[in-house]
Protein backbone atom coordinates (compact mmCIF):
# COMPACT_ATOMS: atom_id res chain seq x y z
CA UNK A 1 0.00 0.00 0.00
CA UNK A 2 2.70 2.75 -1.17
CA UNK A 3 1.33 5.68 -1.60
CA UNK A 4 -2.52 4.51 -1.92
CA UNK A 5 -3.61 8.17 -2.33
CA UNK A 6 -2.76 7.70 -5.33
CA UNK A 7 -4.88 4.76 -6.13
CA UNK A 8 -8.11 5.76 -5.12
CA UNK A 9 -10.31 8.85 -4.70
CA UNK A 10 -12.96 7.40 -1.55
CA UNK A 11 -13.65 4.49 0.53
CA UNK A 12 -16.56 3.40 1.37
CA UNK A 13 -17.67 1.28 4.34
CA UNK A 14 -19.80 -1.46 5.56
CA UNK A 15 -20.36 -0.40 9.04
CA UNK A 16 -22.84 -2.97 11.16
CA UNK A 17 -19.56 -5.60 12.23
CA UNK A 18 -17.01 -3.37 10.27
CA UNK A 19 -16.92 -0.09 11.78
CA UNK A 20 -19.07 -0.95 14.84
CA UNK A 21 -19.97 -3.73 17.47
CA UNK A 22 -23.34 -4.09 17.03
CA UNK A 23 -23.65 -6.80 19.00
CA UNK A 24 -22.31 -5.62 22.55
CA UNK A 25 -24.02 -2.42 22.04
CA UNK A 26 -27.77 -3.59 21.19
CA UNK A 27 -27.50 -5.71 24.09
CA UNK A 28 -26.32 -2.84 26.66
CA UNK A 29 -29.18 -0.84 24.97
CA UNK A 30 -31.45 -3.09 25.60
CA UNK A 31 -30.56 -4.05 28.93
CA UNK A 32 -31.00 -0.25 29.62
CA UNK A 33 -34.38 -0.13 28.71
CA UNK A 34 -35.86 -3.63 29.38
CA UNK A 35 -34.03 -3.68 33.35
CA UNK A 36 -36.15 -0.79 34.18
CA UNK A 37 -39.42 -3.21 33.32
CA UNK A 38 -38.30 -5.72 35.54
CA UNK A 39 -36.81 -7.74 32.53
CA UNK A 40 -33.94 -10.55 33.27
CA UNK A 41 -32.51 -13.11 30.25
CA UNK A 42 -29.61 -13.17 28.46
CA UNK A 43 -29.13 -9.89 26.33
CA UNK A 44 -26.63 -10.69 24.02
CA UNK A 45 -29.12 -13.63 23.03
CA UNK A 46 -31.30 -11.03 22.31
CA UNK A 47 -28.84 -8.84 20.48
CA UNK A 48 -27.93 -12.14 18.36
CA UNK A 49 -31.87 -12.98 17.67
CA UNK A 50 -32.39 -9.51 16.59
CA UNK A 51 -29.55 -9.34 14.20
CA UNK A 52 -30.63 -12.73 13.24
CA UNK A 53 -33.66 -11.66 11.75
CA UNK A 54 -32.08 -9.07 9.92
CA UNK A 55 -31.78 -11.48 6.45
CA UNK A 56 -34.67 -12.39 5.52
CA UNK A 57 -36.33 -9.42 6.17
CA UNK A 58 -34.22 -7.54 3.63
CA UNK A 59 -34.32 -10.71 1.39
CA UNK A 60 -37.99 -9.67 0.78
CA UNK A 61 -36.87 -6.60 -0.90
CA UNK A 62 -33.80 -7.81 -2.62
CA UNK A 63 -36.03 -10.33 -4.21
CA UNK A 64 -38.56 -7.57 -5.02
CA UNK A 65 -41.59 -9.40 -3.40
CA UNK A 66 -41.65 -6.09 -1.65
CA UNK A 67 -40.78 -2.54 -2.00
CA UNK A 68 -38.31 -0.63 -0.50
CA UNK A 69 -38.79 0.35 2.71
CA UNK A 70 -35.52 2.15 5.05
CA UNK A 71 -33.94 -0.65 7.69
CA UNK A 72 -35.34 1.30 10.84
CA UNK A 73 -38.67 0.15 9.87
CA UNK A 74 -37.65 -3.87 9.28
CA UNK A 75 -35.56 -3.36 12.41
CA UNK A 76 -38.96 -2.41 14.29
CA UNK A 77 -40.56 -5.29 12.98
CA UNK A 78 -37.11 -7.27 13.56
CA UNK A 79 -37.81 -6.32 17.04
CA UNK A 80 -41.82 -7.37 17.63
CA UNK A 81 -40.11 -10.61 16.56
CA UNK A 82 -37.70 -10.83 19.21
CA UNK A 83 -39.71 -9.56 21.84
CA UNK A 84 -42.29 -12.37 21.05
CA UNK A 85 -39.18 -14.53 21.03
CA UNK A 86 -38.54 -13.91 24.40
CA UNK A 87 -42.41 -13.90 25.59
CA UNK A 88 -42.38 -10.09 26.34
CA UNK A 89 -44.83 -9.28 23.35
CA UNK A 90 -47.20 -7.30 25.55
CA UNK A 91 -44.22 -5.33 27.40
CA UNK A 92 -43.54 -1.84 25.52
CA UNK A 93 -46.36 0.25 23.68
CA UNK A 94 -45.46 1.51 20.49
CA UNK A 95 -43.67 4.56 21.23
CA UNK A 96 -41.42 2.29 23.71
CA UNK A 97 -40.74 -0.16 20.93
CA UNK A 98 -39.67 3.05 18.77
CA UNK A 99 -37.96 4.17 21.12
CA UNK A 100 -35.64 0.47 22.10
CA UNK A 101 -35.17 0.53 17.92
CA UNK A 102 -32.74 3.02 18.55
CA UNK A 103 -30.58 0.94 19.89
CA UNK A 104 -29.22 0.56 16.59
CA UNK A 105 -27.80 4.34 16.35
CA UNK A 106 -25.99 3.78 19.66
CA UNK A 107 -23.22 1.11 18.66
CA UNK A 108 -19.60 1.32 19.75
CA UNK A 109 -17.01 2.00 17.23
CA UNK A 110 -14.36 -0.47 17.07
CA UNK A 111 -11.70 1.20 18.75
CA UNK A 112 -9.21 1.84 15.56
CA UNK A 113 -12.94 3.08 14.02
CA UNK A 114 -12.23 7.24 14.90
CA UNK A 115 -8.82 7.42 14.58
CA UNK A 116 -8.36 5.83 11.07
CA UNK A 117 -11.07 7.15 9.90
CA UNK A 118 -10.16 10.98 10.47
CA UNK A 119 -6.43 10.36 8.90
CA UNK A 120 -8.00 9.05 5.84
CA UNK A 121 -10.73 11.94 5.44
CA UNK A 122 -7.32 13.70 4.37
CA UNK A 123 -6.41 12.00 1.56
CA UNK A 124 -9.69 10.57 0.53
CA UNK A 125 -13.77 10.68 0.41
CA UNK A 126 -14.90 8.11 3.51
CA UNK A 127 -18.63 7.36 3.68
CA UNK A 128 -20.69 4.38 4.83
CA UNK A 129 -22.13 2.01 2.29
CA UNK A 130 -24.30 0.37 4.48
CA UNK A 131 -28.16 -1.34 4.38
CA UNK A 132 -28.63 1.35 7.65
CA UNK A 133 -30.74 4.25 6.42
CA UNK A 134 -29.51 8.09 5.96
CA UNK A 135 -31.49 8.84 9.45
CA UNK A 136 -29.67 5.51 11.37
CA UNK A 137 -26.04 6.64 9.61
CA UNK A 138 -26.74 10.46 10.69
CA UNK A 139 -27.57 9.58 14.15
CA UNK A 140 -24.98 6.74 14.74
CA UNK A 141 -22.46 9.05 13.68
CA UNK A 142 -22.79 11.64 15.91
CA UNK A 143 -23.16 9.00 19.13
CA UNK A 144 -19.46 7.24 17.72
CA UNK A 145 -17.98 10.58 16.50
CA UNK A 146 -17.76 8.95 12.99
CA UNK A 147 -16.82 11.79 10.60
CA UNK A 148 -18.08 10.89 7.32
CA UNK A 149 -18.12 13.32 4.31
CA UNK A 150 -21.24 11.65 3.52
CA UNK A 151 -23.99 9.22 3.94
CA UNK A 152 -24.24 6.99 1.31
CA UNK A 153 -25.87 3.22 0.69
CA UNK A 154 -29.07 1.50 0.70
CA UNK A 155 -31.54 4.65 0.87
CA UNK A 156 -29.40 6.19 -2.00
CA UNK A 157 -30.10 3.08 -3.90
CA UNK A 158 -33.20 2.35 -2.48
CA UNK A 159 -32.11 -1.31 -1.95
CA UNK A 160 -29.97 -3.42 0.00
CA UNK A 161 -26.24 -5.00 -0.05
CA UNK A 162 -25.57 -7.27 -1.45
CA UNK A 163 -27.10 -6.02 -4.82
CA UNK A 164 -25.02 -4.83 -7.51
CA UNK A 165 -26.89 -1.67 -7.83
CA UNK A 166 -26.16 -0.52 -4.11
CA UNK A 167 -21.94 -0.05 -4.80
CA UNK A 168 -22.89 1.33 -8.13
CA UNK A 169 -25.53 4.14 -6.52
CA UNK A 170 -22.30 5.40 -4.12
CA UNK A 171 -20.08 5.54 -6.92
CA UNK A 172 -22.50 7.13 -8.76
CA UNK A 173 -23.43 9.61 -6.14
CA UNK A 174 -19.78 10.42 -5.83
CA UNK A 175 -19.26 11.00 -9.65
CA UNK A 176 -15.94 8.23 -9.28
CA UNK A 177 -15.75 5.35 -11.18
CA UNK A 178 -15.87 2.24 -9.71
CA UNK A 179 -12.45 1.71 -9.72
CA UNK A 180 -11.54 4.56 -7.90
CA UNK A 181 -13.38 3.49 -4.86
CA UNK A 182 -12.92 1.01 -2.03
CA UNK A 183 -15.39 -1.07 -0.01
CA UNK A 184 -14.06 -1.63 2.93
CA UNK A 185 -16.05 -4.86 5.14
CA UNK A 186 -15.12 -7.29 7.59
CA UNK A 187 -17.20 -9.79 5.53
CA UNK A 188 -15.95 -11.62 2.43
CA UNK A 189 -19.23 -11.43 0.37
CA UNK A 190 -19.51 -8.11 0.51
CA UNK A 191 -16.10 -7.64 -0.99
CA UNK A 192 -17.41 -10.52 -3.65
CA UNK A 193 -19.99 -8.62 -4.62
CA UNK A 194 -18.00 -4.96 -4.62
CA UNK A 195 -15.25 -6.91 -6.92
CA UNK A 196 -17.92 -8.03 -9.15
CA UNK A 197 -18.99 -4.63 -9.64
CA UNK A 198 -15.84 -3.20 -10.31
CA UNK A 199 -15.04 -1.35 -7.06
CA UNK A 200 -11.48 -1.79 -5.19
CA UNK A 201 -11.95 -4.15 -1.87
CA UNK A 202 -10.24 -3.76 1.27
CA UNK A 203 -10.61 -6.72 4.17
CA UNK A 204 -10.57 -5.89 7.74
CA UNK A 205 -11.20 -9.32 10.23
CA UNK A 206 -13.47 -8.14 13.10
CA UNK A 207 -12.96 -11.32 14.93
CA UNK A 208 -15.37 -11.04 17.84
CA UNK A 209 -17.83 -9.29 15.79
CA UNK A 210 -20.16 -11.93 16.87
CA UNK A 211 -18.57 -13.30 19.92
CA UNK A 212 -15.78 -15.30 21.28
CA UNK A 213 -16.91 -18.69 18.96
CA UNK A 214 -16.60 -17.01 15.96
CA UNK A 215 -16.20 -18.99 13.15
CA UNK A 216 -16.76 -16.69 9.78
CA UNK A 217 -14.70 -13.75 8.34
CA UNK A 218 -11.81 -14.98 10.40
CA UNK A 219 -9.91 -14.82 7.61
CA UNK A 220 -10.03 -13.20 3.99
CA UNK A 221 -11.52 -15.43 1.56
CA UNK A 222 -9.80 -14.34 -1.90
CA UNK A 223 -7.01 -11.76 -2.87
CA UNK A 224 -8.85 -8.70 -1.73
CA UNK A 225 -6.61 -5.26 -2.87
CA UNK A 226 -5.69 -4.47 0.63
CA UNK A 227 -6.10 -6.98 3.24
CA UNK A 228 -5.75 -4.37 6.61
CA UNK A 229 -5.74 -5.06 10.65
CA UNK A 230 -6.70 -1.23 11.72
CA UNK A 231 -8.60 1.38 9.88
CA UNK A 232 -5.21 3.52 9.74
CA UNK A 233 -3.59 1.74 7.44
CA UNK A 234 -6.06 2.84 5.00
CA UNK A 235 -4.34 6.65 5.08
CA UNK B 1 -34.33 32.05 20.56
CA UNK B 2 -34.17 30.75 24.07
CA UNK B 3 -33.63 27.23 24.04
CA UNK B 4 -34.12 26.99 20.18
CA UNK B 5 -32.31 23.41 21.23
CA UNK B 6 -35.90 21.81 21.90
CA UNK B 7 -37.93 23.50 18.84
CA UNK B 8 -35.85 21.60 16.54
CA UNK B 9 -34.13 18.28 15.65
CA UNK B 10 -32.23 19.64 12.35
CA UNK B 11 -31.29 22.37 10.25
CA UNK B 12 -31.19 22.06 6.57
CA UNK B 13 -28.95 25.04 4.18
CA UNK B 14 -29.25 26.66 1.09
CA UNK B 15 -25.48 26.48 0.20
CA UNK B 16 -25.14 28.93 -2.72
CA UNK B 17 -25.12 32.64 -1.01
CA UNK B 18 -26.07 31.29 1.94
CA UNK B 19 -23.32 28.96 3.29
CA UNK B 20 -20.85 30.29 0.64
CA UNK B 21 -19.46 33.44 -1.10
CA UNK B 22 -19.79 31.61 -4.78
CA UNK B 23 -19.24 35.33 -6.81
CA UNK B 24 -16.27 35.55 -5.91
CA UNK B 25 -15.00 32.18 -5.40
CA UNK B 26 -16.05 31.04 -9.17
CA UNK B 27 -14.49 34.34 -10.28
CA UNK B 28 -11.09 33.90 -8.47
CA UNK B 29 -10.81 29.95 -10.12
CA UNK B 30 -12.10 30.82 -13.23
CA UNK B 31 -9.14 33.58 -13.17
CA UNK B 32 -6.64 31.32 -11.68
CA UNK B 33 -7.24 28.12 -14.32
CA UNK B 34 -7.81 31.36 -17.45
CA UNK B 35 -5.21 32.97 -17.11
CA UNK B 36 -2.96 30.69 -18.07
CA UNK B 37 -4.07 30.76 -21.14
CA UNK B 38 -3.60 34.38 -21.79
CA UNK B 39 -7.09 35.60 -21.03
CA UNK B 40 -7.71 38.43 -19.33
CA UNK B 41 -11.59 39.58 -18.49
CA UNK B 42 -14.18 40.99 -15.89
CA UNK B 43 -13.92 37.95 -13.78
CA UNK B 44 -17.02 38.47 -11.70
CA UNK B 45 -19.41 39.30 -14.64
CA UNK B 46 -17.63 35.93 -15.54
CA UNK B 47 -18.80 34.38 -12.55
CA UNK B 48 -22.14 36.67 -12.97
CA UNK B 49 -22.93 35.06 -16.25
CA UNK B 50 -22.55 31.20 -15.39
CA UNK B 51 -24.56 31.64 -12.30
CA UNK B 52 -26.95 33.29 -14.44
CA UNK B 53 -27.88 30.60 -16.53
CA UNK B 54 -28.70 28.10 -13.48
CA UNK B 55 -32.14 29.22 -12.99
CA UNK B 56 -33.39 28.90 -16.77
CA UNK B 57 -31.54 25.35 -17.02
CA UNK B 58 -33.02 23.83 -13.60
CA UNK B 59 -36.36 25.17 -14.65
CA UNK B 60 -36.34 22.39 -17.62
CA UNK B 61 -36.19 19.85 -15.19
CA UNK B 62 -38.33 21.50 -12.57
CA UNK B 63 -41.16 21.45 -15.41
CA UNK B 64 -41.03 17.77 -16.11
CA UNK B 65 -39.79 18.67 -19.88
CA UNK B 66 -36.36 17.33 -18.72
CA UNK B 67 -35.51 14.12 -16.86
CA UNK B 68 -33.27 14.75 -13.53
CA UNK B 69 -29.49 15.55 -14.18
CA UNK B 70 -27.01 16.87 -11.34
CA UNK B 71 -26.44 20.42 -11.05
CA UNK B 72 -22.39 19.37 -12.18
CA UNK B 73 -23.72 18.65 -15.10
CA UNK B 74 -26.18 21.59 -15.43
CA UNK B 75 -22.73 23.59 -14.71
CA UNK B 76 -21.13 22.14 -17.02
CA UNK B 77 -23.17 22.84 -19.95
CA UNK B 78 -23.89 26.72 -18.50
CA UNK B 79 -20.01 26.51 -18.46
CA UNK B 80 -20.19 26.17 -22.01
CA UNK B 81 -22.82 29.09 -22.93
CA UNK B 82 -20.44 31.30 -20.99
CA UNK B 83 -17.56 30.39 -22.99
CA UNK B 84 -19.52 31.67 -25.97
CA UNK B 85 -20.60 34.63 -24.57
CA UNK B 86 -17.09 35.97 -23.81
CA UNK B 87 -15.47 34.62 -27.30
CA UNK B 88 -13.77 31.40 -25.70
CA UNK B 89 -15.77 28.63 -26.85
CA UNK B 90 -12.37 26.88 -28.80
CA UNK B 91 -10.73 27.54 -25.91
CA UNK B 92 -10.78 24.80 -23.90
CA UNK B 93 -11.16 20.97 -24.30
CA UNK B 94 -13.58 18.81 -22.59
CA UNK B 95 -11.24 17.36 -19.92
CA UNK B 96 -9.81 21.66 -19.39
CA UNK B 97 -13.69 22.69 -19.11
CA UNK B 98 -14.71 19.70 -16.68
CA UNK B 99 -11.57 20.73 -14.55
CA UNK B 100 -12.57 24.35 -14.91
CA UNK B 101 -16.26 23.25 -13.93
CA UNK B 102 -14.82 21.93 -10.70
CA UNK B 103 -14.52 26.00 -9.52
CA UNK B 104 -17.89 24.65 -7.90
CA UNK B 105 -16.01 22.90 -5.48
CA UNK B 106 -13.97 25.45 -4.47
CA UNK B 107 -16.01 28.33 -2.79
CA UNK B 108 -15.27 30.34 0.18
CA UNK B 109 -17.79 30.26 3.45
CA UNK B 110 -18.86 33.35 4.87
CA UNK B 111 -16.27 33.99 7.86
CA UNK B 112 -19.41 33.29 10.47
CA UNK B 113 -20.26 29.66 8.68
CA UNK B 114 -17.53 26.89 9.96
CA UNK B 115 -17.89 28.40 13.57
CA UNK B 116 -21.34 28.30 13.45
CA UNK B 117 -22.05 25.20 12.24
CA UNK B 118 -19.56 23.45 14.74
CA UNK B 119 -21.35 24.82 17.34
CA UNK B 120 -24.55 23.78 16.11
CA UNK B 121 -23.54 20.38 15.26
CA UNK B 122 -23.50 19.83 19.06
CA UNK B 123 -27.31 20.28 19.33
CA UNK B 124 -28.91 19.37 15.83
CA UNK B 125 -28.51 17.61 13.19
CA UNK B 126 -26.95 19.70 9.95
CA UNK B 127 -27.19 19.29 6.93
CA UNK B 128 -27.25 20.78 3.15
CA UNK B 129 -30.34 20.67 1.49
CA UNK B 130 -29.09 22.65 -1.78
CA UNK B 131 -29.50 22.10 -5.52
CA UNK B 132 -25.84 20.74 -5.82
CA UNK B 133 -25.62 17.18 -5.67
CA UNK B 134 -23.67 15.14 -3.40
CA UNK B 135 -20.44 14.71 -5.18
CA UNK B 136 -20.46 18.76 -5.13
CA UNK B 137 -21.46 18.92 -2.06
CA UNK B 138 -19.06 16.55 -0.41
CA UNK B 139 -15.87 18.27 -2.25
CA UNK B 140 -17.15 21.48 -1.38
CA UNK B 141 -17.79 20.83 2.16
CA UNK B 142 -13.58 18.82 2.27
CA UNK B 143 -12.81 22.28 0.66
CA UNK B 144 -14.43 24.63 2.99
CA UNK B 145 -14.19 22.50 6.57
CA UNK B 146 -18.07 22.31 6.54
CA UNK B 147 -18.90 20.08 9.35
CA UNK B 148 -22.47 18.24 8.12
CA UNK B 149 -23.57 15.55 9.42
CA UNK B 150 -24.71 14.31 6.27
CA UNK B 151 -25.71 15.31 2.84
CA UNK B 152 -29.37 16.05 1.71
CA UNK B 153 -30.97 17.83 -1.19
CA UNK B 154 -31.52 17.58 -4.75
CA UNK B 155 -29.81 14.59 -5.24
CA UNK B 156 -31.97 12.68 -2.54
CA UNK B 157 -35.28 14.04 -4.24
CA UNK B 158 -33.80 13.83 -8.01
CA UNK B 159 -35.63 17.36 -8.12
CA UNK B 160 -34.79 20.84 -7.57
CA UNK B 161 -35.85 23.83 -4.92
CA UNK B 162 -38.15 25.08 -5.17
CA UNK B 163 -40.23 22.12 -5.73
CA UNK B 164 -41.61 20.86 -2.20
CA UNK B 165 -40.85 17.22 -2.92
CA UNK B 166 -36.82 18.44 -2.30
CA UNK B 167 -37.78 19.80 1.49
CA UNK B 168 -39.92 16.83 1.99
CA UNK B 169 -37.34 14.11 1.28
CA UNK B 170 -34.72 15.73 3.34
CA UNK B 171 -37.11 15.41 6.17
CA UNK B 172 -37.95 11.97 5.19
CA UNK B 173 -34.38 11.15 4.98
CA UNK B 174 -33.63 11.73 8.62
CA UNK B 175 -37.03 10.70 9.38
CA UNK B 176 -37.89 13.66 11.19
CA UNK B 177 -41.70 15.55 10.66
CA UNK B 178 -40.96 19.15 9.07
CA UNK B 179 -42.04 21.28 11.65
CA UNK B 180 -38.76 19.86 13.54
CA UNK B 181 -36.22 20.80 10.57
CA UNK B 182 -35.69 24.48 9.82
CA UNK B 183 -34.41 25.65 6.13
CA UNK B 184 -31.83 28.57 6.68
CA UNK B 185 -31.25 30.43 4.08
CA UNK B 186 -30.54 34.05 2.24
CA UNK B 187 -33.03 33.87 0.12
CA UNK B 188 -36.68 35.03 0.83
CA UNK B 189 -38.38 32.50 -2.05
CA UNK B 190 -36.64 29.13 -1.05
CA UNK B 191 -38.08 30.38 2.79
CA UNK B 192 -41.62 30.69 1.31
CA UNK B 193 -41.47 27.55 -0.47
CA UNK B 194 -40.08 25.82 3.29
CA UNK B 195 -42.76 27.28 4.76
CA UNK B 196 -45.35 26.20 2.41
CA UNK B 197 -44.28 22.92 2.79
CA UNK B 198 -44.29 23.06 6.78
CA UNK B 199 -40.65 23.57 7.91
CA UNK B 200 -39.53 26.00 10.42
CA UNK B 201 -37.50 29.22 8.84
CA UNK B 202 -34.42 30.80 9.47
CA UNK B 203 -33.17 33.72 7.43
CA UNK B 204 -29.79 35.58 7.12
CA UNK B 205 -29.07 38.52 4.76
CA UNK B 206 -25.80 38.12 2.97
CA UNK B 207 -26.13 41.42 1.24
CA UNK B 208 -22.77 41.23 -0.42
CA UNK B 209 -23.50 37.92 -2.37
CA UNK B 210 -24.76 39.47 -5.46
CA UNK B 211 -21.78 42.37 -4.69
CA UNK B 212 -21.80 46.23 -3.82
CA UNK B 213 -25.13 47.02 -5.41
CA UNK B 214 -27.23 44.09 -4.13
CA UNK B 215 -30.81 45.06 -3.85
CA UNK B 216 -32.46 41.54 -3.80
CA UNK B 217 -32.51 39.87 -0.26
CA UNK B 218 -31.50 42.46 1.58
CA UNK B 219 -34.07 42.26 4.14
CA UNK B 220 -36.26 39.10 5.52
CA UNK B 221 -39.81 39.57 3.66
CA UNK B 222 -41.93 37.37 5.63
CA UNK B 223 -42.00 37.09 9.53
CA UNK B 224 -39.69 34.38 9.23
CA UNK B 225 -39.35 31.75 12.58
CA UNK B 226 -35.76 33.19 13.07
CA UNK B 227 -34.12 35.92 11.51
CA UNK B 228 -29.97 35.52 12.42
CA UNK B 229 -26.65 37.67 11.51
CA UNK B 230 -24.39 34.72 12.05
CA UNK B 231 -24.95 31.40 11.76
CA UNK B 232 -23.74 31.04 15.59
CA UNK B 233 -27.26 32.24 16.74
CA UNK B 234 -28.70 29.24 15.63
CA UNK B 235 -26.65 27.00 18.43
Amino acid sequence: MSNPSAKFKACIFDVFGTVVDWRNSVARVSQHHLADKGVDLDWIAFADFWRGEYVPAMAKIRSGSRGYVALDQLHYENLESTLEEFGLQDLLNEQEKWHLNSAWEQLDPWPDVVAGLTALKQHAIIAPCSNGSIALMTRLAKYGGLPWDCILGADIAQNYKPEPEVYLACCRALRLPVDQVVMVAAHNNDLDAARETGLQTAFIARPTEHGAGQTIDLEPSSDWDYVITDFSQLA
